[in-house]
This record gives structure tokens, sequence and C-alpha cells, in this order.
């Protein structure tokens, strides 16, 4: 769930694009604070007795202080470092088109010789390209590089965007726990809910993803399913 | 901590990047390891009582089942849909170079136009670059949708690297608490450990990404103490 892809294409595409980055992240973070809290309360609900069905949420709302701010905090140093790592690339690629700009010129004439083009085209596309310094750093960082600018702005608001959807996420599957006097039966009623909240976020996901939805909403609601179904076994193993 | 990218460059770079991508798998599964049952065993210790100690191992074993199961299979997912998605884009691809080869031409036109390159450069690279099919849904596939080629084994390979990093980073912190038979004295020791280990962590990590890596280290440890800090206070508050 963590390497959905958050670069940003260029052109008419942009505006399309800001609105897909805060789903990118609401869907990161809502998918683990369902799936990681849920699971936790499911295997704590296998090895806590009545008289302490408060460990329960007390564990889960802990998990979700830290899960949200380790994920928050997180993409925001993410976010962070993605843009110092492009203004140091940045700064090398102009200091190189000065100091050995034949070795740059060359790699510009590789990149036209890989599209295939004649050796005619690539030196007359090399001899336009360079001639602007600043679209040739340009071009230098976004296809020898692969690196697009990235927006100063997002890292603040994808850690805000993914921390508070792990913390909406994560309050979904812990709820049952509140009313409740027993584990086990917290954990059905838990279950029931995350699942289909699990069925229901794959399902959406999948759409923005462009697979096909319903097999990746089962997927999805499998994996919680799984996790849950393991740690409540470790949680008994020990317990026993 | 999940939005490292980990786009695959073409040619000579690739060898390089193979050994990257398991230091990335590593460096995703390892830190959210550390940083979470960390932080939620700091939570417990605050609220759980001597009696109950057993518990902060019950609920961290748990929390680690449930998140390498969640990060491992989701990373596991992610790289499937990435192909998917992939192999879909590719066949619509051909479709339209089939379809539809002039608006198609005119879209490699005008990626030569944004570069700077003279009507009569794009015409002839245009020319080139369309005659051969499969050279020019490549291109497309790249330079027109930024896609490059998923490694189908890779997601695989990945999940378990992920999943087998969160388990190893996630015993580190809980360890302490076997030992002992006080909650506080655990998390004495546990933060001791755990923030030794985030520094060393985000000091590697800030190597590979090219980022000073004291800061990087500072801030990755300070990412810890956080969350921790933050469960212990959001238990001690329900427990009391």
């Amino acid at each position: 769930m963590h390497q959905i892809d958050t670069s940003i294409p260029h052109g008419h595409t942009e505006q399309h694009m800001r609105s897909s980055e805060i789903l990118t992240d609401i869907v990161i973070g809502m998918s683990d604070g369902l799936t990681v809290p849920f699971a936790l309360a499911a295997g704590l609900s296998g090895a806590v007795s009545e008289a302490h069905i408060n460990l329960i949420w007390i564990a889960g709302l802990a998990e979700i202080a830290a899960g949200s701010i380790a994920m928050g905090l997180g993409g925001y140093l993410a976010g962070k470092t993605e843009i110092d790592h492009y203004n140091s690339e940045l700064k090398r690629e102009y200091d190189e088109v000065e100091r050995v700009p034949d070795r740059e010129k060359e790699e510009v004439r590789e990149f036209f010789s890989g599209l295939g083009l004649s050796r005619e085209v690539q030196d007359q596309a090399v001899d336009e390209m360079t001639r602007d310094k600043e679209k040739w750093v340009d071009f230098m960082m976004k296809y020898e590089l692969g690196l697009d600018k990235p927006d100063p702005r997002r890292a603040r608001k994808s850690a805000f965007n993914i921390g508070f959807s792990y913390v909406v996420g994560g309050l979904i599957p812990l709820s049952p726990y509140f009313f409740v006097s027993d584990g086990i039966a917290g954990l059905r009623i838990s279950a029931a809910i995350t699942l289909c909240c699990l069925f229901v976020f794959g399902y959406f996901k999948s759409k923005l993803t462009g697979v096909n939805p319903i097999a990746g909403a089962i997927r999805v609601m499998v994996i919680g399913a799984l996790a849950a179904g393991c740690a409540f076994a470790v949680a008994r193993l020990i317990q026993s």
C-alpha cells in the first residue's frame, strides 16, 4: 500500500493530479488505519479478560496516536527529502553543464539515440536543445535523472492528510469495543464493520488505479482479514 | 516513509538499482517496524500494572504480526497493481497507435516541441520515431505516461523484504519488556536502544537518498520519540 506512484505529470493533467494526490494520501492513510488497529484489537480481544477490556482500546488508541504520527510525519519528511534531493541534483546539473558541457551534450545525444533517431536528427536536436541552458538542465533533470520538480507545499499537506486519514480509519474498527463488555463480541462487530469498509475502500482504490474494482476490493479485504487472523493467533498462542 | 521513489531508471544504472531496491524495502520495513511497535509498547508501559506486563508484549507481537502482513502483502499487491496498470495502458497505446495514428503522432511532436526543438527537427524526429511501432509505443509509455516497465518478480520479493524487515525492526524495541517486571523500566531500556537504532538507521537512509546524514538521522529519531511520547500520553490520559 505504500508504493503508490505520486509523481506529478506535467501540463494539462496537472489540475487533475492535484485532487488525485489528496485521494492518494487518503487511500494510504485510511488503508493502514483500517487494517492495523483492527488487527491489533482483534489480537488483543482473544487475549484479554473481561475485566481488562479497556486495555483493547487503550492499546488501540495508543497505536492510532503512534501510527498517525509515524505515517504523517514520515510522509512530511519524505516530501522534504524529495525536495532537498531535487535541489541538490539541480545544482549539480547546472555545475556539470558549465564544467563538462561536451560530456553533458553526449548524454543528451544518447537519449535521442535511444529513441531510435538517426545520427543527423540526433545532432540537430542536441544542437537546438543545448542552446538554452535552463531548458537543457530541465531536460537532464527530467529525462536523464527521471526527477520531476516537487511541490514544496505538498509535503505539509500530505502529512496532514495521511495522519488525519489514519486516525479516522483507525477509529472505525476500534469503536465497537467501547460498547461491549466482552472482547470476542467486540471483535465480531468490529470485523463485520471493518471488512465492509475495507471492501468499499478497496473498490474505490482500485477504480483510482484502473484495476478491476471487485477483484481489488476482495484483495484489500483479504489483507485485513489475514492480518487480524494472524494477530489473533499470535496473541492467543502467547497467552495460553 | 512511504513515498520513497521506487521507479526504475533504465540502461547502465539498472544493476545498481536492483540492490538499492532491496535497501529501499528494508528501509521502509525497518523504519515502520522500529517506530510503531516501539511507540505502542511505550504507550502501554504507562497504562499497564506490573501484574499485566505480559500484555505489553502480547500487544507488541500482535502488532508486529498485523503490521508485517499489512505492509508485506500491501507491498505485494501494490506491485501487482502496478504491473496490471502497465499492461492495460500498454494495450491501450498499441490500440491507439493503430486506430488514431495521427493523434498519437501529434502527441510525439508535442513532446519534442516541449523540449524546445525547431518545427523542422520535430517533424523529422516524429517521422523517424513512428516508423517502428514497438519503439513508438515504448516511447509513449515512458514519456507521455511516465510509466516504466515493472519487474514481475519484484512484487513477491518486495513483499518478503518489507514484511521481514518489519518483524526484525519490531522485535528490537519489544525485547527489553521480556526481561523486566516493571513497564517503565522496560520503557527506559527500549527507548535507549530504539532511539540509537533509529539514529543509525536514519543516518544510512539519508546517505541513500543523498541528504545530510546527521540531520536525517536526527529527524528519524525525533519522529520515533514523538510517536512514542504521544502514545504514552494518550494511554495515560485514558487510563487515569
